[in-house]
């Protein structure tokens, strides 16, 4: 079966900002859903401003990875839509966290510390070197990713350590960045990936897009153990089993 | 400077169930602190049912390491002292979780996950297994610390996985569980430590106290680099220094 | 394409001990080449007295993923054999070591560490914990794998903290063990798994057989980035491109 | 008692070359060494050409940390030198292997890769960021430290991820580098610290002292728990205590 992806974003800079609105016509949910659903999995999309922020029970249910971008209005996500979202995750549904997504609730709930950083509009150069060879995440990637302009995300950084660092960013101005960073919570995979500013086409870059892809398959659910938990009687002496 | 240790207890057990206070007549808090100070620590306790839970801003400024033990009150945290905590944890704050405190605000916070378990109190027998020799918090310990009687804890527990995994416990009903877990979150260093069911004088036990004094001696706050975040300019070309 | 599987076996004690061959009469490099046959991998065998101990470079340039098992000869296999599946491994080749091959050169080599542990051969209960449900080593798995009887190892197993530590095993004679343990080196993934003394007929154990396909399956080759080294001239300033 | 450091240099290039001759006049070994013993270390060295290459049982046995230089000649050091000191590091000794020492044979052993890596002798500007905050390598740090031209070391540098990642480096011709990693092997801490080419002044940088000095602390031996293989008989049923 395809894997199913859900589409998340704020969609307010694309409604208010008419540069942000020339790259990204239909909001970058749409960009993303369209590359992704050329990729072969089914896909939907879903943003702030619709019921539950298009984030039903029963969307969450029929989601296998969720990619999540937010940025001017991350206090706007309500609190029980995070402990939704949150609950799946644990439970296994993937989750992609997209550039300003570092400030989401979700995504610093997830994580247990602020996701502060250092920023700056400034079109740096941006390379993305590869420090995972072989990680499933880089399949058809060189050494790097080039990015002529970007927003410079800096250290510090202020998540835990990665179970894996895949990416590390290089930025003209001076900066380096933990950018690709790999997560498990409960029996969900999360992948944290820094570019993507609003008013840069990024998320039109065929290599940017195999990544996303990548990081889909990545982290869609397994048929691993469950989790079980609560009150239980001995298993021991052994005759008990 | 000697390293100062403040000691919170949630103190409701102790005061409503006679077998409790039997063994921790002036609470478990009190206990431990006593313990501590012995060994040259600058102790303090608070406990849940002081102004702030005893955690005012001025004690947490002046707390090095933070002690935690709580079970049937957890709820009753309140959030804003949590996220209280929870700033000084990132900004340096050692804190090191016993027992049930799996469940409270403040470890939940920090981990991101559900923190639940299995368990069973049927005085099983407990052998805590070093899995990290050579690790500062198995200071003076031999190959695993016997407990004639505990709790039984099981897996799964709902943790991100641990930085370092220091302790494993075998109990005799048949199952396995992750005793002694390390994690840094911002520049806070965080223990948790799985003995201590308030029915059991874990809490007396000398290797246990040696235990948590060496936990303390870890988690104690470095003069290492502080986390910088904001907006900035460029520091190229390297010109710019 | 199907997955290549080149299952190496010692082949010693099944030749040289009637009680071994009862239980694996064709060698267990056999018994577990069959069982994956059946799962849909394409299978090869490659033993210890063959030429090149059946591991020339046309054999390991066609196995996507490297099984072993190995006990009382691991001093007889030759250093450039194991030079040779190291360099393979670090290509981007799994591999999946077995029991008491925790003591192989090709182990040790890839681990740096001595890989020393206990034991005791006295059909201990052995209770395999999963501790990281949702992986995809635990496919199809309950909480645990029971096995009635196998021989012990315990703690401290000398191996460096493994990048994810799926499985933990408890034992009836009173010790736990880190039995699942994922390892990245270079490209190649790595996966010890500690069940499978040559006396028992743990290989025919379907769970078991599971376990090992599950790690087949994850330890394959991906198509993620290649590893590049050596001397380079500037990439900046970015017109350099 | 004193932390006991030994300092290993190969001590040819000073030798052999003037340009390096009037950078460490008496080595880099006694450059460092000077640096540590104003700092309070008991130090000493050793170097290629001494007997056993300076590195004794009883000099070993006598060094709580050894820190590694060597470039152009790796291949000279005798392999049961080699062993030598991994077992005294598995047993708990420290180790700080330096920039070139990335080719060693102690430190290649120890990673079970190649350890090899991109560079380029072009006086790139490097940028050392510290990426964990409130670690005890980065006491007295600020964000980054500044080293005005230094050789370019970049990835893919070929080692197991480290335990933690202290330091990453940024390039001015382009790359990033991981340049601080924390591993520990059985006992032993070891710790890969980049900057220091012999034709550069780097080791006169207090800052790059402070750093060294800092890894010393860090890696110095604890008294914790010991490491027990072999054979043993049950410990279980817990009447057997």
């Amino acid at each position: 079966m395809d894997i199913r992806v859900t589409v998340w974003n704020e969609y307010r800079h694309e409604r208010s900002h008419e540069s942000v609105r020339a790259i990204y016509p239909q909001g970058i949910h749409n960009t993303l859903a369209t590359a992704l659903g050329e990729k072969g999995f089914a896909t939907r999309t879903a943003t702030l401003d619709e019921t539950e922020h298009g984030l039903s029970e029963d969307v969450l249910a029929n989601t296998d990875v969720l990619i999540w971008w937010g940025h001017m209005a991350h206090g706007e996500v309500r609190d029980e839509i995070v402990e939704r979202v949150k609950k799946r995750v644990l439970d296994g549904m993937g989750l992609i966290v997209l550039h300003s997504g570092h400030f989401s609730k979700i995504f610093r709930s997830l994580m247990g510390t602020t996701c502060d950083l250092k920023w700056r509009e400034a079109n740096d150069h941006e390379r993305i070197w590869v420090v995972a060879p072989g990680h499933p995440i880089t399949e058809g990637l060189g050494e790097y990713i080039e990015l002529e302009h970007e927003e410079m995300y800096g250290e510090h950084f202020d998540i835990p350590a990665p179970e894996t660092l895949v990416f590390v960013s290089w930025f003209s101005g001076g900066e380096i960045f933990r950018s690709g960073c790999c997560y498990t919570r409960g029996r969900g995979k999360i992948f944290y990936f820094r570019p993507g500013h609003e008013t840069i086409p990024t998320y039109h870059n065929p290599t940017i897009q195999k990544v996303i892809a990548n990081a889909v398959r990545w982290a869609a659910p397994t048929e691993g153990a469950q989790r079980v938990f609560g009150n239980r009687p001995p298993l021991e002496p052994q005759g008990s089993k």
